[in-house]
């Protein structure tokens, strides 16, 4: 099972997450690419560290939103979206090769993520950007998502993520941010739901249904005040139940 | 001969010069990475105009400074310099590729350029940062300048540049702008002077001196109000006097 | 009648507009205060335009984004906007306190203008942030929407202002861009409208309907390549028809 | 004796420095205006602690370089650093009026702050600015600089800041960073030190000659790890020593 978290979020004087300890802990980083955070001397840090610690680099793409921290959605062309998008990938993959890696793949960020799971239009620029770059550039995101079906209609391979410290409702959707059971804060529970989703390709939802959840990566969160704490107890609940974590391939 | 000029310098909502007609009369185009100008989609339409007017393609790399265009002069740290230019060259070149072209050189701009004939760690930082991104990669300046002796150090190509509009003093630097002579406005002169140039390698300073200069490449300005008059000028008068225009090799 | 227009919307070496010819022909300047364009110098000289042409100053506040021109909708929290308004406000108000004029009324700008027609928490964010900077300061929009709304709550006078050279749907809202009959390209009907709504209080809809209109502005464009005979063609006809041309008071 | 720091440094998602804290420890407080750092939110936060606390507010004007916090000089024209310096200070002054204060004093920040200790006309541009806001607003900065000079000609109230952790050569300057004794570390020692700057007006230089200081305000450093600790440490010095803590008047 792939371990993803983001990293490479600081910004010039200003620090975000621990990326040294993270990079232990996971096998893919999603790196920020400058347009919500990541000035080019964190890029390469972060790919620098990637690479000495064979953790595999994403493409963290976003809306060109420094200020919001890319979590502010954003009505933009598919023109515009879509130059955004390749800019990004393309800086992120020639400082990697420069630094002896190279962009594996690609996640888009934040309100970008979040939009382009029901917005078709944003979510073909996305695609084709990613597509134009290098076609064998697999995307990861949400399942049933618009991105993954222009994924497949590019031809694209489709990474399929769950969020081991997410609530989820009967449905397969995500309790929203806000709601009752919307976020697990205790890494226990959160090890183990790792390991159920890993193991048995389920989630048990708030009121208690059991899922089938197809999932090819893990997403562990890595700005928060107990990041890494929860990424240590996903990582050794994995290990106790014999889930070779590795990046997807 | 080659004739540079500086493209794709419009952003977002800006217009910047006649990309198209100087597309027609040039043989290398410098193009704005995102850094003094040239936002994303920008920078694809120039690429792809390029492409199809077989122009050469050669990263503008730039300080980090929208609001001054580049053109103020910055002590930025040697790591911070050589991360900038990578970052920007990378996103050049990876759009390029996407279109079906490629990043064949660099020029600095702007105060970048300027302070790269003097300052020996701005001028390292940027030859580094080419040289580890594509060692084989030309970089366009001046001749004798501190980034000509970076890359000679670095076994880079240096291709020298001289200045069809400018006036020269006797020591073969540039008239300040400001003072008289800095500046020829005339298309007629400055086509005389580029054949001078090209055929004789010489150039006439401004108190009558006949210099020696050797150059690969004559940079006309793309974005004054008689810039495309000028370019035309100036390609004709090397096509009279049978001066083959080509971008350097 | 008030007649405004955007004005000072050049961006450091960019230029855009003919701020020059316009202050001649409006009553109301709208401002960019440096978030969709307008660097501090730019805002600086357009203030003191304005001052010496006894034009009115709007603080025409917009979204943070330079690379879209304010032009794309944002998910913004009412915080953060309330925070960015009263910014930008305070900005071009301080400015112009410094150079003999003061602000005189705020225009949101582009989609944020269209965002607070309908989007209630936004319009509460940029109300609320003009009450707290000067409660006497009108804002101008649509008569009908949201932010009107707000400014009623709020004891803020609003100002209704009318397109001259925008199609109106028989329900009194634009044609959208795009479609059939949405912009008047012609300077003749263009006037020949501005006086209608400014004798008669209607405007005639797309399908013939005479629409009853009250209108206390009306704006003309300013960067479009005719803005200037536009404005002046206006003007020339409200002169014609005896309406005399001053800021709302 | 007055007790400055800088303060709301954070922007977006980035936290920077432990506003609360400081802000029960000093007398003044440097506040950024967004062009180092500061966003309108965390200005506005920090505005309205500030005069919770019965701090002065003062405007930390900055180069416009968010990606190098303003630590980077720049070549900046004049009338752009005229602008920039008046923008930043109108927008703080502009919000802190609109939560019940107000401006009282400026400081440049940073590499802004360095440069026009020996800059005349950089100097210029920012006191001018000051001067054309509010001819009565005193600016902070190092005495015998040209910001002190220009303010005397401009006839400013200029507030001489001494710093309590940096070591002082026999001449007055500061001990370059980087060199042996331009830090101290431990708060014990920069207490004593701020007492005898407060008591004596006199510091130590680092071979032991003692010199005359006439001192008004005394620096704290902000954004170190052990900034709360040393600032706690000046305070508790100086209290012991009778010194009344207070903002300069």
């Amino acid at each position: 099972m792939d371990l993803n978290a983001d990293l490479g979020e600081s910004f010039g004087a200003w620090r975000m997450g621990d990326d040294e300890a993270l990079l232990t802990l996971v096998s893919s980083a999603n790196v920020a690419c400058g347009f919500h955070a990541g000035d080019p001397l964190t890029m390469l840090g972060t790919i620098r560290a990637a690479v000495v610690n064979k953790v595999r680099i994403g493409a963290h793409v976003s809306y060109r939103d420094l200020a919001g921290f890319g979590r502010r959605a954003m009505d933009i062309g598919r023109d515009e979206l879509y130059g955004d998008v390749l800019y990004q990938l393309a800086a992120l993959d020639g400082m990697a090769r420069a630094a002896g890696g190279a962009v594996s793949y690609v996640k888009p960020h934040g309100a970008l993520y979040n939009r382009i799971v029901h917005d078709a239009a944003q979510a073909k620029a996305v695609g084709d950007a990613v597509r134009d770059f290098d076609p064998r550039l697999p995307m990861l995101g949400l399942a049933g998502s618009k991105i993954a079906a222009v994924a497949a209609e590019n031809g694209q391979r489709f990474v399929r993520e769950a969020f081991v410290d997410r609530g989820y409702r009967p449905d397969g959707t995500l309790v929203p941010r806000g709601e009752a059971g919307a976020l697990l804060l205790e890494p226990e529970p959160v090890a183990r739901r790792a390991v159920q989703m890993a193991v048995s390709g389920t989630v048990t939802a708030v009121d208690g249904t059991v899922l089938t959840l197809e999932v090819d990566s893990l997403c562990v969160h890595g700005d928060s005040p107990g990041a890494v704490g929860m990424a240590r107890a996903v990582r050794a609940g994995l290990q106790s139940a014999k889930v070779p974590i590795a990046a997807f391939c």
